[in-house]
């Protein structure tokens, strides 16, 4: 299906659940579609960070994209991340997903490598070109190690290379000048602005923004519905108090025990965990070289579960 | 062919030639192949950071393999980088570089996502595990943005999950905590220590470094090969002498106007320059989204081969 | 006087006007007060980074606070930077701030050193053994290179080491863990939640903010005064329309030329710049070894001055 | 006294010894000057980073200065460390310590602020146009969070604004980029190459460096001066091995436990916890808020004496 342009509400990145032999689980990844769309989400972002597409060989990516699109049925638009280093890499798995029927790409800007910001804008015009569905920039400094600058995000806005900005800088200044500065640019149509930010959402949707990309909306898909639809009712009251509630929620990120594995693995262990206590997922494996959560890191997310109201 | 256990000498990164499309151009990386043998070198690492491997899809990467390994038959080792972000895309290229004839695979730590050290290690347990060939690690903070500490590459070495070690993190003192450290643990046999740092390979030979793996070797390859020759004689005198006519050499990586380019472009696009003027490859061309050099910077390139008598 | 807990409203970190020869403009710099409070402001900070406190001598520093708790006569509070790399060099400075009239003094954590969060807990507790007025945390990683956490902060809340936290990092998100953090510890009160982001006030302010910081509340003090009034009433679409006016004009500080010189000369250029123009200082000079601004960048502040009504 | 030009041989940062009440420790400091005069130290270097200058306040850096310059009495060249934000207030301290009898100012980049590559060569050019004695630049990007570029140093040693550079980058291969530029440039005259990688005298001295800060050489001076003489006489063999000594006992700075504390509490502690167990300073006390060895730490420390046969 075509993506609205501009893409709004709630488009978790969905999680890719895995057996315990690490290979992709396909019937808890329906359950998990099928548990976002009960939730009420507005589109669905596979091959994410959070979906652990760092850790997904091509093979298990392409049978996500697959999953996910044959499920849905063109019932949601269904973006696909496209992490790779440098565009021959990207290129061929926009190629990968567009064939497993994603209707957008999310493409970060290169990395491992050293990059002029003249070399990401070549990055996107070559996408862009080369892209049979449109591209979305995913700024994402904490793993790219690079910042995509408002300028740079308007000047391709602008010349329609392209379509949105997921926006998980943290920086929420930075994304506002993007923002107000789209206005500014009556050339600049349909772009579509999401934030990954799942702490200040409400922020994020007062000031503009058109959707949001919450990894926690796997967890608790109808608690961001909820919060989307309150901000766009201006029931800023009401919003902020569920936003406080999933603020307190998303502390489970910080369970596992940082001097035995990385903020990543506790995060990404804490929401499988999660899901797999909310009887989504058959397992709550994440992949390799990630540390798993002990017995008792798993009992405190059950408690951040209860206290949430979720269990 | 077995590695040999310590690996010696110059083990230069083998540019991959690409054609005025992109793609890798055959004839010229055997051409280059032939080149570095005719230089003397002691074995070839393709699929490195001055290969261009991140640009590199896994067809091309392949196909680098297959040509180099096919055409050396054996006469050289050929390691083959595995550039990837985690464990499982790593060990998919191990497969992949495997069947393709190599001898043994040098990864790095994990990137883009946030690796705890426990995790790093578990990364090289879980490859070393699985790899038929031997695993060197492979330690470039500016790309992968960890450094590997001393005593976890000791600790990976004295367990035999690391073959070796190719430090390109320019931290000689941190290099030289390796070299001594492994001289204390009498269960490290074996174990390959190469360095990068293409500026100071004789200070490296002198402190104990095997080998060495130098990006300008692609240019000067019996240059290296003469410093190599030079240290291990102990004509430390004549070895610097050599070791600054190749740093003079090097300067050729700054021609690059990096108000329009990034570093990477510049090296890169020099290397590549100097082996198509002095008839080595058919075509300078760089991967996307690396800009190329202009004509007047490929002219100064020009200015330092002659400067250095390779012209 | 005694600082209100917490500290609400608007108190920007007054700038330092400098003559041509890099001496403290008394008479600017008590003009510039004076437009401060007659825009409304609820408290001055003086010695921030915005002051060139980093760039001011200890003579230089006493004459500001001097000159500024003097004029200001117990009307409104002086917070007053400590600015310094180590506990005994911020000490002095704490010592030297409130002997010239501090209300309060802001201290970064330690930096230049290489320091441990145990470090950073101790640095605080130390000061404010010490200190004979409050201490404000100043969270500014750009500067300092490390990030206070929230759990960090809320610690040093609750056991009456900190008074406050000014919050320069730009992450909304980690602020906000921070405000719904103090709500759930009923010893913690009277804790003054201050943002420095100037682009996002009316954000922080939504989600619990007490107050701001804004570099630009130099130049416009009455717009960020409306701003804060308007959030107080709960007039959200206009206090966003007022804030977004705000953030048009705060593009003043990219007029700069970034092949010249840095972000900080850009911005404090251009922030003096606008002050006199608007004719509140005599000299827009910063201090070395920054670079001034061009004739036509200077004209282009001017632009911004009178888009948004300030000319 | 001038500095000899170039300034060659060792030339260790001193340490600062304090009271347990946190003074400098006058007796304690002239006990360690003579303890490094006698080990044949070629200068001394006052103030710097393993000085604990970052945290002494300017009394303290002034009575260090007047003591140490004192009781030296033009025996040897005395440097004196600058360290400081930015120009300004560096200036400050060129006044103090000439005052108290520097021969020479060692300099740092700014820092705290964010700085331009042209604002870094101006606030050199500012200091050497009002320091009455030769300004050293100080590489030290661990702790100022840029790295000097060699054509900045070149640039300026061209000048005559800088008499010469202290390296602490850890980056060899761009130290030897100054030290064969310098060559090339025969208006570059008595510029001292000095670095601070005291884990690679040999090879610093090896391919040209003048002299060597190494914070180690406060424990063992004598090593220091006697890797420097089998450096200078060529031989070689004998220079590794007295090296790879003292890099064991380099590994005292390990002794930390870092869940505790900090690299620098851990290396400066057993820096101290050395000196005061050669009987050489009174107490081993680190400035605040650096965390103190634990006794069991101090213990280890004794073994790395012990081992190098210092004890």
């Amino acid at each position: 299906m075509p993506i609205p342009a501009p893409l709004t509400g709630v488009v978790p990145p969905v999680c890719t659940p895995l057996t315990p032999d690490h290979e992709v689980d396909v019937p808890s990844l329906i359950r998990l579609v099928d548990h976002l769309v009960e939730g009420g989400v507005h589109g669905l972002f596979v091959l994410g960070s959070t979906s652990e597409a760092a850790f997904l060989t091509d093979a298990d990516r392409r049978l996500v994209v697959e999953t996910v699109a044959g499920h849905i049925g063109g019932q949601l638009p269904v973006l696909a991340g496209v992490i790779d280093m440098t565009t021959p890499r990207v290129l061929a798995h926009v190629a990968a997903v567009c064939a497993a029927g994603a209707d957008a790409v999310v493409a970060t800007a290169p990395f491992y490598t050293r990059t002029h910001p003249a070399e990401v804008a070549r990055h996107y015009r070559l996408l862009a070109a080369r892209s049979p569905v449109p591209v979305f920039a995913y700024d994402i400094p904490v793993a790219v190690h690079t910042k995509l600058g408002a300028d740079l995000v308007l000047e391709l806005a602008s010349d329609g290379v392209l379509a949105g900005l997921k926006d998980s800088s943290g920086d929420l200044g930075a994304f506002r000048s993007v923002v107000t500065g789209a206005r500014a640019h009556p050339e600049i149509t349909g772009f579509s602005l999401l934030t990954g930010s799942e702490l200040i959402v409400d922020s994020a949707l007062a000031l503009g923004a058109d959707g949001v990309v919450p990894g926690l909306g796997n967890v608790d898909p109808a608690g961001y519905v909820r919060l989307d639809r309150l901000c766009r009712e201006g029931d800023w009251a009401r919003a902020r108090a569920e936003q406080e509630r999933l603020c307190a929620l998303f502390g489970m990120v910080g369970v596992g025990d940082r001097g035995r594995m990385g903020a990543g693995s506790s995060a990404l262990g804490a929401f499988k965990a999660a899901l797999y206590l909310r009887g989504v997922i058959a397992c709550a494996a994440t992949a390799d070289p990630q540390v798993p959560l002990s017995e008792g890191e798993v009992e405190r997310v059950g408690k951040y579960l209860a206290a949430a109201g979720l269990l």
